[in-house]
């Protein structure tokens, strides 16, 4: 219980902190705080967040989308941007309901679609669902809602109470072009407080240099070629479109990215670009009197990456593979592996265990080994006469593999790790938990290999160790699907726990080894 | 010859009924009388109804769409709207025929976009294809095209001759609601008319209660959150937009769920959804000068359809897998298939037939069962000699196998029969009709077996009846590409004649019984 | 160094000759003569062809369609429209560069959307870019770019200099129509220019007659059907859309289907639904004040590709498989193909060497024959002792299969040919062109056969080469990832070098020969 409140409180911050592509939790928190400097915003964008967490697990979504809160920052936007633009009244709670049903809807469907080729939705959803509501309370129907007059909001983006007086000590001292960019900042949460800004430059600071470094960069480089093509006479600032070029020159260039010379340039690149993109969308969006919000930072990103993608090889400007959420990370990562698996053009597995194994069920197996997951070995331990425990056999210790050790196949970053599921009594099958206490090890983009039906508490290892072959990662055990003890291992493409299987030769590489 | 004309009467019937979602031959009938309300645009109508069926069919795709008038009701739906809002010229005739061939392009295209997705195409090629005609037809060129005037439209609205005596009747007989109810339903044919909309409610009523109830339960549904929201100041039958709401709440409500009251709450929870869609595609249109039409309808069934295939595990709210076109239909099988196969974990195969037949030809098979078909498996009975034929062998009577009876190799329920080949004479294969006489049965969803070139008019069952493993459903034979007495089975995802094979692991299942 | 230059060139010829769907240089070297009669067009649009090629050969794209110029015409075709209707500026260089790089990125990205459905991306990457350009340049914000004048424009249209002389010469000179349809060709160019149509003309009439009649077919459809719905009332050259009813009518009548009466047919009918299209499109974008440009004629062939690649059997009307750029050597290798291989229902395949050899790599081999390679067989010859080479075995010669001649399996078109990689000495791969000296057949649509490894120089066949079974198309080597002298045979859908293998059940037809 206690585990899962940790565990509902963990996704609501990385549903803050994701807005900044980081699962760090006093990033979270920071977000979370300043977004109540207009409190039904902040109150609105929390109903929101959780509202949406809630309808997903019901319906039961993908956990790890829930988890990392992909599934939920939409809708957070969604009742931020209803708090700062709308005045509080009856028809505000029933819009805002629906409209967040819509979102959730939206975000479901754009990950899948943009998911299968590859590419992030970012605030998609968002923005798509916003105008349909302000579409539909304009000039042709309205349904109660009402938009807060202009004064007001200039008005709010001071704050209240207190906050006020810290406002107006921080744009008189601090020199302009600083203002300028924490407001800029702060409009990621629809304000233009310096405050916010300032508040969120030390989380973004906290989480991660590299990205902090090119905010800096993004908006310079936003601010000197304004300065040359005097795009927007009023500077950057108009229309916030500032955090556009900002977060665009973080993504381009430490997040989708891995950090690096060439991943700077091509962030400092696509600023020009995205002065045309930008332009464009302000244009038409214009003719419908629709804000264009974060979409030209959503429309850069995904061209760019796809565009990337697309190359044949990745020569010197690599895409992150594994996420993990931190540009420091990946680097390092990416470095490491690197530096361990270069020259290795085919991956080589050893067996996960040590001493010698029967397979008892093969690729497509008779009893679960089918369709999707036919590729998959399990192993037990027979003696001579071909049993696989020894008399009577009702309970786990009596089967040879049982608790045996189980080794990492090859060298690799522990990409996934369960750890929680019961071993059975002998003859039961836990079909909720299908795989138990389980492994994955990334091994190249691509190549990842899985153990599962560990014992409970066995694993040694957490997401992102680095581990080398024949590295102890667990027990043998009989969690999960499993009615009796046996090692379930098999080689997939992702580092899902239900992924499908991969047809990979390695029953050549081991047959030295078995 | 007489079949042909049958076949082809009814898939006329089916392009008008299937407009409700339905099959139903009665209900289809009286959508086409009342579509001759406006005779020019009943006319119309029927007229790109046949001709659509035509190009598909001379053009060759898919069969069993062409049956069920998905793949012309698009084209009805742009005559209807041609003669409802144009004045007849002989322009009038020029464009109908090209935007007709542009209908059934885009419904071809569509049809494989969406359906991949699982998704249906519902009014989309029409409204696509209609807001080109008229946007051709607006400021800025014009090409004979006229729109026929406001005032005549509403002198239309009552039909012609004695039927303005009966909609008078009705009108000032019938409570303002009911009239509202029966004009929002005429809508759907472009009519405004209370007497069309009478008829259509008995035909719907005849053809589904359930989905009768839903449209009075979206009528009034929508009446609710309009009074509440003040949206359209003049009521729901503002534009028509009625027929949104009623359609949606039916089809979310029964059509493309089983159902239930969680389907009746969804189908009720997406009016205020719907709200804000018609809202903003109304506004959007509007800027363009177009109508919305079913576009709202089209959008959130899609989006909610989509939404909704993609959870990770159905729950209690269950889409519709084989579509009856009959929420009755839907419900009643799929209470059926849970109650038998509700603990079904993994479906055993029996095999299709009694005693010991020998494989000719296996899994990916030197001679047809290659590819796409590669998992399938043929049957034959030899004698000790390795013989399948006793002596001379020149006729179907000769083989052993030959008229022995054909068993269901599982429960299901028949999802497709042909029962109309002739068997060939020994040598002979028939390349136009591959399979011959075949009995499709489904399972469970996505797992179809099928057992072909059964001998001609010996298939005991037809589609819709509910098998149980081991029934008698035919006799073997030597239809089809056959050039001598077989059995071809096989097991497949779906309810197609022509579908993939399934590497589903039936060798092992039927071991017991070879 | 020599063949890069010459390739280099013929990369950009290709980009020119591209926009007549063609790889003629004639036609190439005239198109980008006359795109200099506006010095400035022509001169950024072959800047722009420069440019993009050496992004696309940096990144490492595909190289079939670099250089074919499918990768650097939408490039071209913005250079020219920058010249055309801009002045030259600072900013103009600015964002002439950046506007290229997006159009790099869409073009990129979008063949590869619709190269997946087997679909052109034509002029749309331009086409976006272009008004995402316009756009930013709008009423909301600009950034230093300058639209010329229409006066200048209609100066510039007849050239300058002596070109003045000969286009008043012309103009007056021919009949009216005549000028018409020259002036429409030549917008292709974004000109207006007699003399550039008359020039393009004789290009497009020596690259191919099919084609040339199929523009005249074309521009006299759209005049007629014009004159009948006086849909422009200034004829069909009003705002140049003239050029895309021929091109429409010219590509599908002989480019993207294999020419015939019922091709020609086809793109007659389609000329009615282009007005039904163009007004459309005409009619939206006026609202936003761009223009349409190509828009309606890629609309047009994509929509009608799209509807015909859909057909379960293509009949009569047949799509062009293996493009050869020509209308006229499309249909000889159709006719050709389809008199030898009309009755061949399963392809039969012979060996691709004489005598006896041995299978030294087998389907899904262990080293190299692995996932979506993995249908491929390996050959060598071997003595009695199971030896494949003669003492000492340091020398390719000393291998028995070295020089060993290879043969055609089966009657087909060459599709592929590689033979300029260097054979290897013993115990070397060459792992940058993995697949050494190679012949890629095309015997059905969807169906080619690969031997690769060949020796350098020994080849004796070039693309488009009709061969007939057992036909010498070279000799056994070593080049590419080859240690040791052997042949490597497979067989795949595509003509690419590096496609996939398919599991064509080769091995039943060839045991006899074996």
């Amino acid at each position: 219980m206690k585990n899962r409140i940790s565990s509902f409180i963990g996704s609501i911050l990385n549903t803050y902190a994701i807005l900044f592509f980081s699962q760090n939790k006093v990033l979270g928190g920071i977000l979370l705080l300043v977004s109540f400097v207009t409190p039904i915003a902040g109150l609105s964008g929390l109903f929101c967040a959780l509202f949406s967490l809630i309808i997903i697990k019901i319906l039961g979504y993908r956990h790890e989308n829930i988890q990392s809160g992909l599934y939920s920052f939409n809708s957070l936007l969604l009742g931020l941007a209803f708090g700062t633009f709308f005045n509080f009244t009856p028809y505000y709670v029933l819009w805002l309901v629906f409209a967040c049903l819509l979102v959730v809807m939206l975000t479901i469907i754009l990950t899948d679609r943009l998911g299968k080729l590859g590419l992030p939705i970012l605030s998609i959803p968002f923005i798509l669902c916003y105008w349909l509501v302000l579409f539909g309370e304009g000039a042709y129907y309205h349904g109660g809602l009402q938009q807060k007059n202009a004064l007001l909001l200039i008005h709010n983006a001071a704050g209240t109470g207190c906050l006020v007086n810290v406002y107006q000590y921080l744009s008189v001292g601090l020199p302009c072009y600083v203002c300028l960019f924490f407001r800029a900042l702060s409009a990621v949460l629809f304000q233009n407080n310096i405050l916010t800004g300032l508040l969120i430059s030390i989380g973004v600071f906290i989480h991660s240099r590299i990205m902090f470094s090119l905010l800096v960069i993004g908006f310079i480089s936003a601010l000197l070629f304004n300065t040359i093509t005097h795009n927007y006479p009023d500077g950057i600032s108009y229309y916030n479109l500032g955090a556009n070029f900002m977060l665009a020159t973080a993504t381009i260039g430490s997040f989708f990215l891995i950090p690096s010379a060439r991943s700077y340039l091509w962030a400092i690149l696509s600023v020009p670009v995205m002065f045309i993109i930008t332009n464009a969308l302000g244009g038409i969006m214009a003719v419908y009197n629709l804000p264009v919000f974060a979409l030209p930072f959503c429309v850069i990103n995904i061209t760019l990456l796809y565009f990337l993608l697309l190359r044949k090889k990745a020569g010197k400007l690599q895409l992150v593979g594994l996420q993990h959420y931190s540009p420091e990370r990946n680097l390092y990562q990416f470095l490491n592996q690197k530096d361990r698996l270069d020259d290795l053009k085919y991956f080589r597995f050893s067996l996960p265990f040590m001493g010698s194994w029967t397979v008892s069920q093969g690729y497509n197996g008779d009893i679960t080994h089918k369709g999707e997951w036919g590729k998959a070995l399990d192993f037990v331990i027979e003696d001579d006469d071909k049993k696989t425990y020894s008399h009577p056999g009702n309970l786990p210790e009596h089967f040879y593999c049982f608790n045996k050790p189980v080794l990492a196949c090859g060298d690799g970053v522990v990409a996934n790790v369960v750890d929680h599921v019961e071993d059975n009594a002998i003859g039961e099958a836990n079909k909720k938990e299908n795989w138990g206490n389980t492994v994955v090890i990334k091994h190249l983009n691509g190549l990842y290999s899985k153990v599962s039906h560990l014992k409970k508490g066995s694993i040694k290892v957490k997401v992102g160790d680095v581990v080398k072959t024949g590295d102890l990662i667990g027990r043998c055990g009989s969690s999960g699907r499993s009615p009796e003890p046996h090692l379930h291992f098999q080689v997939q493409a992702t580092a899902y726990i239900d992924a499908k299987t991969l047809a990979y030769p390695f029953a050549f590489y081991m047959t030295g080894e078995a």
